[in-house]
């Protein structure tokens, strides 16, 4: 089930980050690609989906926390950071999870 | 910051449900609606919100396991999830995590 992210037997970590965007992309889309693959090549990244309507809604999965605190470090990362708090959200929130249960279904 | 859930503070717990439906809404729509409002009156409820592109995230809070048992021990949310099997989604996945520390921005 590639399309629903493939992650390991919990325990895992998830990032839930649910965000309202400003007017206008003002280099937005670029970076958030950027930033994305940049994720892919970190170590202990496990995926991520997201989807926006009015309300964004970013949830990316990770090995350990460790890994959540190394992304958080990297520097193409803040300087992201810094442009959506200047620019690009009129208001986030970030929850930090420990994925305890899974289960799917396919058809 | 309503828009984006008021939970309170960590610990309390997520469940993230990702979902790839199929064509058409087959009574989706009317049924999500009231599944919605059911689980707003149940003990531990913290909120809900979702998001949809071609991937959908629906994200519900609650105080602790036991609400979340409770809520699938429901007999119309039982009712909605064989629906969910029978014809609305193509694939799901379900992921139960404790939401162990959060953080917030509001312009």
């Amino acid at each position: 089930m590639s399309e629903l992210s493939k992650t390991p037997k919990p325990p895992y970590y998830a990032v839930i980050f649910t965000s309202l965007r400003t007017a206008g992309d003002n280099g937005y889309g670029e970076t958030a690609q950027k930033i994305d693959e940049l994720a892919k090549e970190q170590i202990g990244y496990l995926g991520v989906k997201s989807a926006r309507e009015d309300l964004g809604i970013t949830v990316s999965y990770w090995k350990d926390l460790e890994s959540i605190r190394k992304r958080h470090e990297n520097a193409e990362h803040r300087l992201a950071q810094m442009k959506g708090y200047e620019i690009w959200y009129k208001s986030f929130k970030v929850r930090i999870c420990r994925v305890e249960r899974d289960y799917e279904f396919e058809r």
